[in-house]
């Protein structure tokens, strides 16, 4: 069912979906919060997504005013003057779903692939549980599902990581630096997990 | 001088710069124009330079407006709340230059490494002249200066091609789809050209 990119000619169908959390997430001072949807986030991670091939990008937030500022976005680029003026991020938008919380996020990934998928975390800090990037990409290529956690503040709050299956490792470059946006950090990973290069 | 990462323990020092170019870029009907700074360009650029050690983040916009705006950003994060309020941000938004065209970034590099660099450039579009990502990093860690090229808007101006060392293959993921982001596009280079994975 699952063919490996360039293999055979045609497009693997990965069930791997992403989700951006707005909350819980950590402040600067590690106290739990929501944060507020950044418009670019929805651009670039549809785009990077539809470029990699996930199934869905799940943006997760219970408030109703940032869940009404996703519907705006949505609507401009899907149906708007956006659909037209730039149909190539109408087809990457087209991957994007509201959620209102983790407890959802999960029903809603479960009932689409009819299993449990295995749920992967993503953190600036290392953790234990660690799957490390190689061994991600195997079993995504396997055809299991999988959903992979992205926070957005100053990370996901400590409660998200306990109920998760395995964390990727965290992006480090050269130094002791790691302070990615999570557009970028969400970028490098799906290339990682992708493995095309 | 150059240390691999990971080798020595000690932080490479490369010789690598970037340029986030606004003149001469396309429109999408492919006519030449300037183009906006986009503040978020500006934050993820850096970080991600800042992550994987490059040198300088150059902005080159010949438009006095869009200079103004760069410096309002820079002033910000450097000396202003902003300085304070994320030094993590401040560290990263030291590595940024604004220049005016790519006759004085040429020249400002060459001076600063006291030698002409390599310049590659980066397309979304398949283009002869192409230098693999494994060659790319090769040549990188041999310690000899680089400069990579991003462009905004529809891509950089045809003029700029020809003008150029080599160019890096086009990101491309599972299937047709390429349209990422500058931000993503410069994440996923600068991770694949450090090869930390």
């Amino acid at each position: 069912m699952i063919q490996e990119g360039g293999q055979g000619g045609e497009q693997p169908v990965l069930r791997l979906d992403l989700a951006l959390v707005h909350y819980p997430v950590c402040n600067k001072n590690g106290e739990t919060i929501g944060s507020a949807v950044t418009n670019l986030d929805l651009h670039d991670i549809a785009r990077a997504g539809r470029t990699f091939g996930i199934d869905t990008l799940y943006i997760v937030t219970p408030f109703a005013d940032q869940q009404a500022l996703v519907r705006d976005i949505l609507a401009h680029w899907q149906t708007g003057h956006g659909a037209t003026y730039n149909p190539k991020r109408k087809e990457a938008l087209a991957l994007v779903r509201l959620c209102h919380d983790l407890a959802e996020l999960y029903e809603l990934v479960q009932a689409k692939w009819r299993q449990r998928p295995t749920v992967l975390a993503t953190s600036a800090k290392a953790q234990a549980n660690q799957l490390d990037f190689t061994e991600a990409r195997r079993r995504i290529f396997s055809g299991e599902p999988h959903l992979i956690l992205f926070g957005t503040g100053w990370g996901m709050a400590p409660e998200v990581f306990a109920e998760v299956d395995a964390l990727l490792p965290p992006i480090v470059g050269l130094g002791e630096y790691n302070h990615l946006s999570v557009r970028s950090a969400a970028a490098i990973v799906l290339d990682r997990v992708s493995g095309i290069h």
